[in-house]
């Protein structure tokens, strides 16, 4: 039994190319002689489809996409599709997300979806009906099985307050299934693929004798699919693990006695750049765009924002800005331009002086003579906005944002200022981890010049302003954010580790209040396991209540 | 029996307001001799909690705040209250939505939800597991059963995709129920109360003595409750309806013999007015604000929104700004004088001249000779919501944004410029809608001043331009927005309608295009049963395929 995998970027809504390429794929596993090709979770259709879902053409589509499939196909291969399907049941939700089974233009099995993933990101409640049969079917003497991507998570999904009913894994095999298929749309996050590679060896120890997770590349939104399919043998021995972050072909003879175990060495820093990178070339390319350009502050976020643009899209479609307002050392010039020199990118000054001189004389009647504030503060950032949006609306060219998780948890950001842009690329990094993939990206050689990385952080939105005058260190605020987004502590346990009360409350009730700015965030690209964007969902209006 | 009913405005995470409420109602209702007192769904905590239900402490003070009610309430007097609760099944999601009965300091009764909507502006499976249990208590010789909003909804649901499996009203009354308590938590949407008078008589067809639908009242972000209480006889009439979008306190004795038949009468306006100007009240106070301000043009949409703000804060709490620059008609500039002057509310100008020649001359060198075009237009805009930021900044007042739902629909309008704000008040009301609200609040004499609704709609951002410049005209317009947003028509299926086929495909391709700008828009004031927001979820990077 030679099995292929086809593990595609699929766009959202784009049908013909996603079944053209299908086609193609299988084409390649027909020349290499393979009985199967297996491709990811709604293939199709591309995931999420979310409430496009809700127009009955697309469905439709979908649906006519899959006959063709059937016409066009090459013979004597089968080839298992993700795909939406209708719910005939007459109750439930009225669709299914399913995985059919082609072969010699005959549909010749279809597995729905048994458990539907809705926390998080997760919405698949929101549209489809869990099955409530498992089945399997034969394909040259083998019995195979398909659990649709969290139906292998019945048991990790725990993690999640989730505890599921029903274990469909375990229903495959007690029908004999021996090969488990796992075609996914497994988001990415730090280290997922090791969780994954646990359920795959658990399958086995539950009696499978092959385990095949196909999974999704390509970034849709804030979501990045990893790829990183892997093969799991009867030992329970990782035999393949394909490319991550790029589409790829691969085959197994199951029976092949010489696959040598695949060693799973996940380096954090390594995974979380090609992640962004995905992230920023799908984002951009799928939403119709060429290049990009940024706000170059001569900090420390937007250098590695502007190194990961270039990375994903050629230094020619990359542009920097700097803005200077009075503010700004002479520092943050050099090294905006030190930067653009290292990464080749064209680089343009745009000084603020005279524009932010004319919005304080044309509001001086409206201050009342008051101090400054975070008004004026936020009046430049707002107009580094304005400049950036003014030359995406001239030449057509997307804005990134470079704020990190950090500022955003804590508000340390201008909502229409530095907030202004498409795609929030480094919007789930702590600032730590800023620094550290900085470090991680200069291992060879100095790209993002040393003195971007060392100089204290600031904001230079008024005289000798420094991050730390606001905000308590990175290395402490970033070990209070984990422990209240990430691990959901409420301040009193958060207080109970080590941490300052005095700290911790201000942290916490920050976060609260400024749910309002996330709220009109751009797309963050996830890569933890709780990012801000639609996997955390919070009222703005409500009591500020210290959880 | 005498049943008394508290339709409260809750705050999401305001235990402590939120449980001294209800034992003021409750001691209302003891000093009235009333059997039972009714609550909201969820009246406890507020609804939707959303993602603070991740967090332990949250359901744990929700827990503490029964506890001390149960300790609090006054005695011989029954409470039904909303409150979420663990579920102790060892599976599934682990809340469940519950309200229980206290009596005498003991909780004499629980009902779960059984059926939860996950669907248009709902989650609740994202937080909850399904009851599989129904259940009746007596009190005073009476049987009651609970059926949660939804659960009243089995049929309804229909219409949003849904077919429930279980009828829940049918087992509380299998189990030999008599009257039917529904707390309910169902936003607001035009004529929704009409709908639920019909599901309450429906229940009596199917056998219950009395209904007594008790809904919230109160805005939280886009969602607006309207109160409207319901009380349905065993002859299927309706013989109480409370106030609509104001808390209230009621009692019905159902033994009564003279209950006379109300008369529901819904006028489409005077709901609409009501529930935005609660929408906008709410969201300003919940949010910790008192003043709100807003960018008055001249224009139609702006008025209304500043008439609103006044119906909803007092004049005295709102002021308009007069933006006006190289473009803006004389008429704009005494038209929102005008408005201010027929509203009362401070009312200031801010020239934007120098700021904008300021950016076309700093941005000169960087739009290689262009014409002028969309870039040179949003820059008016930006500046606009800069101002009114560094306003809202200096003086901690809220920036409410004016845009309607045919701009947001088609992307007319500027993200970080008039888009810039803390809610969009008529982001749900389609330009025509906007129309007659506005002639409905003139309806007695001339608050809107007329020329502002008479003259053509323009957002004056360049020489003699008009709306339908760009646009077809709003009739036509909001025709296919209403065939295409709500009834989830294709475009073939509008041309049908006898809409022309090229403006039909220019509509739909640019909603779908602009789906970015709405993803960071502000919160939208929910009026209709498909708003832009939470209630549709669109994937931004996608094939535009014109669904």
């Amino acid at each position: 039994m030679k099995i292929a995998a086809g593990q595609i970027n699929s766009i959202i809504a784009d049908f013909k190319g996603n079944r053209e390429k299908i086609l193609a794929y299988s084409e390649k596993g027909k020349s290499v002689k393979a009985d199967l090709i297996v491709f990811p979770e709604l293939a199709l259709c591309g995931y999420p489809p979310m409430d496009l879902l809700d127009y009955n053409t697309f469905v439709e589509e979908n649906t006519l996409s899959l006959r063709w499939l059937q016409r066009h196909l090459p013979a004597d291969i089968a080839i298992a599709i993700g795909h939406v399907s209708l719910n005939m049941a007459g109750s439930g939700k009225k669709l299914h997300n399913s995985v059919s089974v082609l072969l010699n233009g005959e549909i010749i099995f279809t597995q729905n979806k048994t458990l539907l993933p809705t926390y998080d990101v997760f919405d698949e409640s929101r549209y489809f009906e869990s099955s409530t049969e498992r089945g399997i079917f034969e394909l040259k003497g083998e019995k195979i099985g398909i659990a649709i991507c969290e139906d292998l998570w019945w048991e990790a999904a725990r993690e999640t307050d989730t505890i599921y009913k029903v274990d469909p894994v375990k229903d495959l095999l007690d029908l004999g299934a021996e090969i488990v298929l796992v075609p996914s749309a497994s988001p990415y996050h730090k280290s997922k693929v090791v969780k994954r590679l646990s359920l795959c060896q658990k399958t086995i120890r539950k009696g499978a004798s092959a385990v095949l997770y196909i999974n999704s590349v390509g970034a849709n939104d804030s979501l990045i699919f990893d790829g990183n399919s892997l093969v799991v043998n009867k030992e329970g021995k990782l035999i393949y693990k394909s490319e991550a972050f790029e589409e790829a072909f691969f085959t197994i003879d199951l029976k092949e006695k010489k696959l040598e175990e695949v060693n799973l060495t996940v380096n954090k820093y390594e995974e979380i750049e090609k992640a962004l990178i995905l992230g920023i070339r799908d984002y951009v390319h799928k939403c119709g765009f060429k290049k990009i350009h940024l706000g170059s502050s001569g900090g420390i976020d937007s250098a590695l924002v502007a190194y990961l643009a270039v990375q994903a899209l050629g230094a020619e479609n990359v542009k920097t800005f700097s803005m200077p307002s009075r503010y700004s050392s002479e520092g943050s010039l050099s090294d905006s331009k030190k930067l653009a020199e290292n990464l080749g990118v064209e680089y343009e000054i745009l000084a603020i002086e005279e524009m932010y001189n004319s919005f304080l004389v044309a509001l001086e009647p409206h201050f009342g003579g008051r101090e400054m504030d975070v008004a004026e503060e936020n009046i430049q950032a707002r107009i580094r906005g304005t400049l950036m949006m003014a030359y995406s609306n001239k030449w057509g060219s997307l804005v990134l944002t470079t704020g990190n998780k950090s500022e955003l948890a804590t508000g340390y950001c201008t909502l229409y200022g530095d907030m202004a842009g498409g795609l929030a690329v480094i919007g789930d990094l702590l600032k730590t981890e800023v620094f550290e993939l900085c470090r991680f990206i200069n291992r060879n050689k100095e790209i993002i010049p040393e003195n971007i990385i060392t100089k204290p952080p600031s904001a230079e939105l008024r005289p000798d302003q420094k991050d730390e005058d606001s905000l308590p260190p990175y290395h402490i605020l970033d070990g209070i954010l984990v422990e209240y987004l990430m691990n959901h502590r409420t301040a009193d346990e958060i207080e109970a580790l080590g941490y300052e009360p005095e700290t911790v409350e201000k942290i916490v009730g920050l976060v609260g209040r400024v749910e309002y700015k996330r709220g009109q965030a751009p797309p963050v690209l996830r890569i933890s396991e709780k990012a801000f964007g639609t996997g955390r969902r919070m009222p703005v209006a409500r009591e500020i209540y210290e959880v």
